[in-house]
């Protein structure tokens, strides 16, 4: 039998992105018949003995704890990126001046000039370049889009996104990078990226934004029991203006208890509303306001019919698929265009969510609407 | 057999809101044993056919066309206001000098001076006052006031209340009263008040707020054919900043296909959060972080246990109340307290949610984050 | 103004469904324009402390600890039944002598024998007579039917109801009359006469059953400390097959923790399918198979719009009724049927349930199917 | 690094269980860091194109269109059968006399016989056997059991499962295998051997059973156009009476429109109910008797916590797995006990589920109750 053709991957980190990661190219040639299976040539990692259990464990064919070597060899034609925010723009820089395609993990950066740096790298080099914006590929989210670019609900007139974690909401958990701005990213930017991207995505571009921020445990103790500062945001909410006026509510925190990842977004258009809840991530609310009013209500459509997108080679309709598979989708998704089609969502998309976290972050900070024209024109020092 | 005393109720107003507290004083009775029974001596309202039939279909014992003739009758004790907020003040101030008790629908006026004279009037007459905030008075959110009061999750973080409608979608609607600011109030006092009140009542006070309104269909036709500038807002959304240091998220619009009054309050708490979700109005869900991890995950009160307020005298757990119900609490919980109690919320409550309004509306048109205290101190004119 | 003319209703027992009943009276009058009123002549019970209070709360203008007396009272055109099952017979034989109209709460009878005396009386007399069916007069229930009828499913094929309640859970209930067959009649006659009412109505008749049914606490201590045996079924299920094929499930069950009364109907036919849960009583779910594959799932209708059935003078969509609101729309029903029209459900329906009940017990106590027409030929004795 | 060892599998059939079990093999390691790794080293299937395209895509190193080759092949050393029921028990036999490790898909066999054939063929080899009741691995439904077991509900009292799909619905759809009882088995065993298996599981021994099944749509056409006559149940229902004293209801149909797989199962025991609902298959929910009054109601457990059982190297919690997981459990824990562990569930539970499936039929069949002593003694032929 004809062997499908191989493309190596290298995949930078191995925490919870790189796992997923390691499992969508595994799973995704298993799922989607594919003309080119990714292998996976290297893993790297800072911590040896871990790097090298994921590498067992992943299938990875080798691994090291250095990226500059992985994004250097010759056998990586894919860059994996799956470390933390603030580290992105200077892999991203190396790997498109090997000129190696890149696939970073969201967000782009940890601040508005890195995101700048990273975009402009993959301008230069003329590389394919996608953004992790997963959550694009479930088929429940998928399908919004789709309903809502086939004019099913009209013009978007409200869109509203939230992301209720608790990941923070214990005092005691220990200071690590994820509560340094500079490493982690901001709140905002770190599960409002995923909401921006969706707002974008569905909507149009943001014209201005107003917004608060507050982190309720300002101190923490480190893994040496030293106290440190924690500068990124808890909770923070914004209220958006779009272009198209359209209105728009943000919401994002990490302090709501029995809250574990519970993310929803809705768009209201002239003619019809459409409702995602994440924890029921199989379903899409319908509400057709050009239906019958005997029938008045909305539709929990069982988003995963073979006609709907981003269901190609998954489970009969009912039995559900869970977080894996939106990678595996993206994994599929960027392959079916290797080596040289299209890949989106890409870093200018990226970017574009990055202007957005930059306009929100600064709208908290100087308690003012923030137009996201100020943001591109650069006229402002970010945040502070 | 001795029967109970009665007090004499005149109804100002015989629309939805006429009907709903004539539905209130009949079934209150019914369900709670109570020492005062209401009587409706009176209802006004100004087409003699429609007010001569709610007569009859309330069991009024008269009725009238003029408001002022129903106020200054000696055998009506209590006016209950159920007119378009715009009336209101007016109507409280001539109650008010009569001595009556009055029980006035909400918003308290469709202005922040006009909430100042209705609330001043009665402050001079020393007359007993009720808003008509109706939803403290259901099971499931007097259940969710107790468990915060209780301290069982600890100090509020982070409040979100949402009413979504669909009232407006419709742009064939003609032009009435409720497209008029000044009669029908701001969409963000008409549903808005509610949110604000239960935030106030959960949270605390409110220091200051910004925010964005829209009105996405600008004229309608009136009953004569006539274009008409519509002057609400027909989406409006806020971000609240408490004076605990609570954050907020405030959303009202009356723009949501399929969203026929579908409202949502969510409190975080230090250690725990409550969400209540109208559509399901006799649920109060609850999560409680110090439970063991293996329970992780929410609760579904059924909020209809006898043990739980506002439940006395209805139905057996399970079988359900409904919107009357708050209405008939609300009747049960102020002739409880005839004549000589006190009443709850009244209107210094009103006032207080009216300033939020007030600022709410004033953010939205200036663009900037208005501080409670400014409305306070009535430095500023009035929006605009 | 022209009064409505008005009807004496005579209340049988102030217990749960006595102040139900009395409730409606109140209430319906409020909420649908009636052009007959009801006025609460009497109530008997057996305590005369309680039931002077029950007249007092429910505004009945007098109290008897007599129901002859009541029922003989030429100012009671209604005889209204809401004693336990095992009274009614006797109370139905003296009414319908006495010419009055009657209500009588399900299930008709507490034995087959007392069902067939209690249909005959009313056959005899020709007295107007309703069976207590409430839920069929719930919107969502109605427009299920409404639906059934319209074809909108095809014919149905499959019928299953279930009712899960938690009332016999704890083991320290004391003994009383809902222990004694004879009194409160069977577990699947007390909460299953609903679920064969529905049967019937949405599917039509069975034609044979199969059935198991348990107690699992087979003795109780009396509110003397004397112990009982309990001759009630705690838990039981029935396979039914309806004659026109249809395939059924039932089970009523009141030893489920925490399910306080969890009643839930579903209809799959050839085209759709309909589900009910009563928890979320303003809501009813359409599968429509002839939808567009894309949308395919299910409706959830908000069952409140002034197009549905038992929607009239209720409150807007959205607002949602409660349990109350099955008996203000009976009683409004039957009113407006005063006082020659038609009353439905009537003792004929309430007989045929009553032979699905007894078929059900006999088939559990006999291991072994069991037609419905033997229990019509009357050729076996009741169950043991 | 030391690579993991691995271990040979072959795979029977290249259809949706086939796909299943496979991308299992490919995500486990991913997954759950294991020793031994599952390398695919032959598929087998009777079309040879659809075979050596599934090849590919699996990744397996080799296809045959003779399982027996792959039975035989030294380097298999675990037979993985996909195939329809009807054709388990050759295979089985096969692969035990070639000293196989077999797991099989469920269920066991398409009759009785064949059942006990399989569970004699591999108790006389002595090899390691599994049956694919992989919903034992989903974490909510193992949670259940382990809340089961530690008496957190007490004695279980009802239990009920059902199993509701749309799969047969239009009657259009071609005969194929899965209508003909001797190769696809009825539908009583096609779904109801999970129900089966999880009431075994979670309950214990059956004792008796009452049933009935029709067919709606006799007759179909096949794929060259003749009419075919349909011997399968498209839908069927029965009563279960457990050793224990604890009542059953089992319902599974093939003909509920926009049912796509809705499986539930309850059980409520003396202290507590547990509930699940597939369609929201990361959830379960559990009422606790013992609780406080004032938070009476169910939880609603994000059966995703690191404590739960089957989440071992999952995604966070709120984030959701899919129909796949139970597969990647199952391998994973399969593996786990590689090569001289203990595999469970194995042929043995298999068989008891398939002494249920025939005891369902013949009480449908012949209209009476049925005892699984009378399978288990085999006094009397299969059905009919």
């Amino acid at each position: 039998m004809s062997a499908a053709r191989e493309v190596g991957v290298g995949i930078v980190g191995y925490g919870t992105m790189g796992k997923a990661h390691s499992y969508a190219y595994a799973a995704a040639p298993q799922i989607r018949s594919l003309s080119w299976r990714p292998r996976i040539r290297a893993i790297s990692g800072r911590n040896r003995a871990a790097v090298e259990r994921a590498a067992r464990d992943f299938g990875a064919e080798r691994f090291t704890t250095d990226w500059r070597e992985l994004v250097a060899s010759p056998d990586v034609e894919i860059v994996d990126i799956c470390t933390p925010p603030g580290t992105h723009a200077e892999i991203i820089e190396a790997a498109a001046e090997s000129g190696k395609a890149i696939l970073c993990e969201k967000p782009l950066a940890a601040s508005w000039d890195d995101g700048c740096r990273a975009a402009a790298a993959v301008r230069r080099a003329l590389v394919m370049n996608a953004i992790g914006f997963n959550y694009r590929r479930l088929p429940a989210l998928s399908l919004m889009k789709r309903l809502v670019d086939a004019g099913r609900i009209g013009e978007v007139r409200l869109w509203r996104g939230s992301w209720l974690s608790d990941e923070f909401v214990d005092p005691e958990i220990r200071f690590d990078w994820r509560f340094e701005r500079s490493v982690g990213a901001s709140t905002i930017a770190d599960l409002g990226a995923h909401l921006l991207d969706l707002a974008g995505w569905l909507v149009g571009k943001i014209d201005a934004v107003s917004a608060q921020s507050r982190t309720f445990t300002p101190e923490r103790r480190d893994a040496d029991g030293a106290t440190q500062k924690v500068d990124v945001d808890e909770a923070s909410s914004a209220l958006l203006r779009f272009r198209s006026g359209a209105l728009g509510v943000f919401e994002v925190a990490k302090t709501c208890v029995r809250r574990p990842c519970d993310f929803t977004v809705e768009v209201n258009g002239e003619r019809g509303t459409l409702r995602f809840d994440y924890a029921r991530l199989n379903e899409l609310w319908y509400g057709d306001g050009g239906e019958e009013p005997e029938l008045y209500g909305m539709r929990r459509i069982r988003a995963e019919h073979p006609l709907h997108p981003e269901t190609q080679g998954w489970w009969a309709i009912g039995q559900g698929v869970g977080y894996g598979a939106s990678f595996v989708n993206q994994a599929a998704d960027l392959l079916e265009q290797w080596p040289d089609g299209t890949w989106s969502p890409d870093f200018a998309s990226g970017l574009e969510v990055q202007a957005g976290c930059e306009a929100i972050e600064r709208a908290a900070a100087q308690g003012r609407w923030v137009g996201l024209d100020e943001i591109h024109d650069g006229g402002q020092a970010s945040s502070t």
